[in-house]
This record gives C-alpha cells, sequence and structure tokens, in this order.
C-alpha cells in the first residue's frame, strides 16, 4: 500500500505499551488529505525518521515532553515536498524539514518548518545534519569535553548518534572505543567509521574486553543505553571523568525496577570519589541556539569527507511500527529512515 | 592530659573502621617533640579540624586520596603556632595554617604553610575560611549555578559546610531550605542563620515537609549526605537541577549495599528526563586555582556580617577520636575543632 495522492495514512497510538511495543500499539487509519489554511503548506512526505525517543512519547510517565495521546498520530521529525503553499516563504516542490509525524499529509504554518538547500541528500537532515547529529555534537562537546589523548566510550556506537560522537571524538584527536550489539556492527564500527576499537556487548565477557581496550581508563562515555554496559563502564572511569547522559535505550521498555541490591548510594558514590559529571540533556532544549554553529560544522565536515554517515531505510509508512520495534532491539544498521513516499 | 613542652602525643590509625570507628580504631601514642632540619619549623599544634572526610582516609577502598596507613599519625587540617623556625618566611610565634594531623608537634618545611594574618580568629582558617567554607563556595557557585528566585537545598544545613552553602544562596537571592538533624539544629538553621525553611530528617514526614517548603521545587541541590534525605530530594527536582555531589555521610559508615530493588537506572533515568547536572568534586584538586578569589569574598562577608559562623570547640587531642565518632552521627553542633593547646 504506497503513498496515494487522494488520502492520508496516518499511524496512531492505539494504546500505551507495557514494556516492548507491539504492532497492536498503532493504529493505521486513513483519512482525507487535509486542506491548509491562508498561509500554510500542505507538505507530503518523503522520509519519516524513527528514533529511540519515540518510545518516551508513547508512554504517559512524567518526562520531559507531553506523551502522545491515545487516538493521535505519532510525532516524529520528517522531511517533505511542498505540495501547495499559500505561505510566501514556501513554493511547491521544496523540501523541508519539520516535526509533523506518522504520517503522509500534513499542513504546516511554515513557522516550524526548516527549508533544506538540497547540497546533501534531503534524509540527512533527519540524521547526521539533524537532531541526532546535532545530539552527538552538543553531548560530546560541549558536555564530554574530550582533550585530545583521552579515551572516549560510545555506547550504541553504530547508530545514528554513536556514530557521530565517535567520528567526531576522533577528529579531536581521541581515543575511541565504540559498543554496539553483534560481530557485524563491531566490524562496522571498527573498520569503516575507524573507531580503535568496538565491542560487542552480547559478548558474555564484555566488561574485559572494555576494560582490555581502555588500557588507561574512560575519561568519556556517552551515555545512550544504560543497563549492562554502564555497569561494564563504571568501574573504567577515570577521576573527572565526564559522561553525557543522552539516551537509556535498554531501560525504556523497563516495566519495574531490576532486583537488588540497591546500588543508588553506590552510583553517588562513584560521582564523588571520581569527581564526575553527569549531565542530562535534551538537544533542542538545552542547545536549540546552537544549531547554526553544528550545521556549518557538520556540513563542511561531511563534504570533505570527515564523517561517514550510514542509512538503514525501509519502504512503506505501513512498515515503520514494525521497523520502530526492530529498533529498539537494536535491529537497525545505521540511522533509521522510513521512505514513505517517492521524492 | 594537657599539651605538654617535652613530648608529643600522636593519634594514630591503629586498624580499619568496620561500619562506624570505635576507640579501639585509634592509638595515642607519646613520642618526642620532632627535630626540624635546616629551613624547617617546628610547629604546636592550637586547633585540629574534624572533618567527615577523615572517614574515608581510615578506609582502604579505592577513593580520591590515599588511605592512612596502620600506625601512621590521622591527616588532618590544623592552626599551629611556630615554635622555632629556620625558615625565612617563618617566625616564632606565627600562626599558620597546615596539613599536620592528629599530633601536637610537627615538623614542616615551608612549602605546604599559610601563613594566617590574624585580622579574624585564627580557628576560621579551618572552617569557614578554609576548606569547608571554600568547598561550599565553589560548589554552591561554580557546580550548583544558583539564580535568583530559584530554591537551593541544603543537607546538613548546620554543618560546616551546608551553613555557608546556605548563606551564599540567600545573598545570591535563592529561597533557601535546609535538612538537619534535631529540633535544635533546625532552630538555629532557620532562626539564627536565616534561611527559610529547615527540615528535620529524624521527621517520619520529612518528604511530605521538603515537599511543602519547596512549592516551586529544588533547582540546586547541594549533597552531603546521600541516604534518605536524597531519597526526598529526588523526585522534587526540577527540570535542568544542578547537583553538587560534596558529601555522603550517610554511607560512610555502610558496610554493604542497601536490599533491592536498584534505583542506579532510576536515577540515570532522572538525570536524563530532568535533564539534570550532576558532579563530584575535591575542592582542592578541582578549585584550588581560585583559592585567592574565595578569601577576598568569604573574608568581606564575614566582616561585613553578611555570613555568620558557628564553631563547636572540644577540649583536648586525646577527646579528638570520640569527638570525630560523634560528627559521623551529627552530634556536633557547628564547625568540629579540637582545641588542642593554648594560643
Amino acid at each position: 500500500m504506497s503513498q496515494s495522492t487522494s488520502n492520508n495514512r496516518r499511524i496512531l497510538l492505539a494504546s500505551r505499551p507495557h514494556g516492548l511495543p507491539v504492532a497492536a500499539n498503532f493504529d493505521v487509519v486513513s483519512s482525507a488529505i487535509p486542506t491548509p489554511a491562508t498561509n500554510e503548506v500542505l507538505l507530503r512526505t518523503v522520509y519519516l525518521s524513527l528514533d529511540p525517543y519515540m518510545r518516551g512519547r508513547m508512554s504517559d510517565a512524567p518526562s520531559y515532553s507531553p506523551p502522545v495521546q491515545i487516538g493521535e498520530v505519532m510525532v516524529g521529525g520528517a522531511v517533505s515536498r511542498v505540495v501547495t503553499s499559500s505561505h510566501p516563504d514556501f513554493a511547491p516542490g521544496d523540501w523541508v524539514l519539520g516535526y509533523t509525524g506518522w504520517q503522509d499529509y500534513s499542513v504546516a504554518n511554515g513557522k516550524a518548518l526548516v527549508k533544506l538547500d538540497g547540497k546533501l541528500p534531503p534524509s540527512w537532515a533527519l540524521g547526521v545534519l539533524g537532531m541526532p547529529g546535532f545530539t552527538a555534537y552538543m553531548g560530546l562537546l560541549d558536555i564530554g569535553q574530550p582533550k585530545s589523548g583521552e579515551t572516549v566510550v560510545v555506547a550504541a556506537a553504530s547508530g545514528a548518534v554513536g556514530s557521530v560522537v565517535g567520528q567526531i571524538a576522533r577528529l579531536k584527536g581521541c581515543r575511541i572505543v565504540g559498543i554496539a550489539g553483534g560481530a557485524e556492527k563491531c566490524r562496522y564500527v571498527a573498520e569503516e567509521l575507524g573507531f580503535d576499537a568496538c565491542i560487542d556487548h552480547r559478548s558474555s565477557d564484555m566488561a574485559q574486553q572494555l576494560a582490555a581496550a581502555c588500557p588507561k581508563g574512560i575519561d568519556v562515555y556517552f551515555e545512550n543505553v544504560g543497563g549492562a554496559v554502564l555497569d561494564a563502564v563504571l568501574p573504567l572511569l577515570n577521576t573527572g571523568a565526564r559522561v553525557p547522559v543522552c539516551g537509556l535505550i535498554a531501560n525504556y521498555n523497563a516495566t519495574n525496577l531490576p532486583d537488588g541490591p540497591d546500588r543508588l548510594g553506590l552510583l553517588m558514590g562513584t560521582i564523588l570519589k571520581k569527581r564526575m559529571k553527569m549531565q542530562g540533556f535534551i538537544i533542542f532544549d538545552d542547545y536549540g541556539h546552537r544549531i547554526g554553529e553544528f550545521q556549518q560544522q557538520m556540513g563542511a565536515w561531511l563534504q570533505e569527507g570527515k564523517i561517514k554517515y550510514r542509512e538503514d531505510v525501509v519502504d512503506g509508512l505501513e512498515n515503520a511500527p514494525q521497523a520502530f520495534i526492530g529498533l529498539l532491539q537494536g535491529k537497525n544498521n545505521g540511522k533509521l529512515v522510513i521512505r514513505v513516499g517517492a521524492d
């Protein structure tokens, strides 16, 4: 079932997941294509971004952003083509980035849209040149503050954020050690992205391998995952280590706290004794004012070939729920995007 | 048994404590007064500082500083008088601050000594004008970054560090809420130090009282204690909260981890969702280069009467072990110092 010119497929949140989402948590409905009002534009979605943070929006537990309500369209960033426009800044055919959600068509008033210049592939605005890349850039450089010669460890190293974190850290002269799930992802991270090492978190001796790959300890740990990876990292952190806390994908589907002992006090003691900084951040809330600096620098790195980028493109809006469930299980290879319609 | 002019009482670490230290962990021995070499000075201890961090030095668990070895003199800062000197910068009678330990006499080469100018009481160099005051100043201002109108919560609010943290936060225009142990300490904190509220952590409804005292949540939590106080604070922290981690006295005597569930991941999730910063620090390692700025500002505040300071002075070096054990139980009222000898 491909994109139509007569109706609008929309993927709604049907129910809140308990643990890992399942297909029944989503509803695919078909509606009329919306009609833009004065100064609005009608958009046709071409690429939809799928990202781990969306799991949080499916839940109504308190978080940094309000949840998607039952029956609402799932939220998400997308790259679209302008179909019709009564807004002076946008013309039919323009490529735009917007937060338009899991659907074929949307209307927008122009304020929340960013026009893409087309110098680089439009879908990259969802990844290396967009939210994930910006997250990697600011989290590593502003919170992590890596110095030449230091060791930077990146969890989810083959992912949209982690792959960029490691490559920026390499440009800053750091030793970079990735952690990823499975031999093929590790091969990609080490051989193609040029990390100094990549540890498979599915190995039974992951902690020992990580220790061996970090003979001088860990100065920056870019936290994307939590869970067993964090447990392996904590004993290796050096005095003065910095831990940007960007995500905790291992915990997102947890339905209750793990059994004890309670290590909350142990973590606090580690922060104290090692004089560590741990800092959470939400990229646009904390760093929105620095997007220009990021786009300029990242665009230059990409054009110079200094940063490599890989997408995992899945065809068809109807496949978004299953692809998203796979993302939470680490099944994607590179930045996951849904090709919703033809360019 | 008071200070003698013919022998040197020294308090040694006799054995490592298991849990709360006991008297048998210390040995009091009498030795000859040491003889200074060329360019050294002989010091007579007048005031010895007792501080919670010393519990860490009694243990051989990995930490930011090496442990005191069994049979060694217990470490600690002290204010002394110069007895004899062959160092050109020091003359008999000078007041100096040094890290000379739990003993009547010591020799020093001058490099590690700070001469005191005598404008304010010499013992204050162990508290409000020394390590605890400096800790409060940098931890609050550099890591906590309080802004006018924000709510700052301080644990161990009647103590050497906490009392100064709250008073500086008040000078910065914050709402300040203390947490202390017992009605008398809370009265002192609220009435004499001018905190907006002070909660008794021994109350069965401490968490409810704290929530009521922080109607706009908590923006800065200056962490001195950990344990149940931290548990009450965590749900109240605002988005963007800052948590300088200065001490965890509730955990220092713990012999194993508390029962589960394991809340390590929960704490990480709080850091992420609230975009919080938690940062440990060791004052002289992290901020030694800013001591001059601190001394100038704090000296001015004290002379203008803007910061109040209270000492709990215990007479006699032989009473140091028992006073230190009491400190770990919160029995002191104000900065604990031992008057080792006459001025």
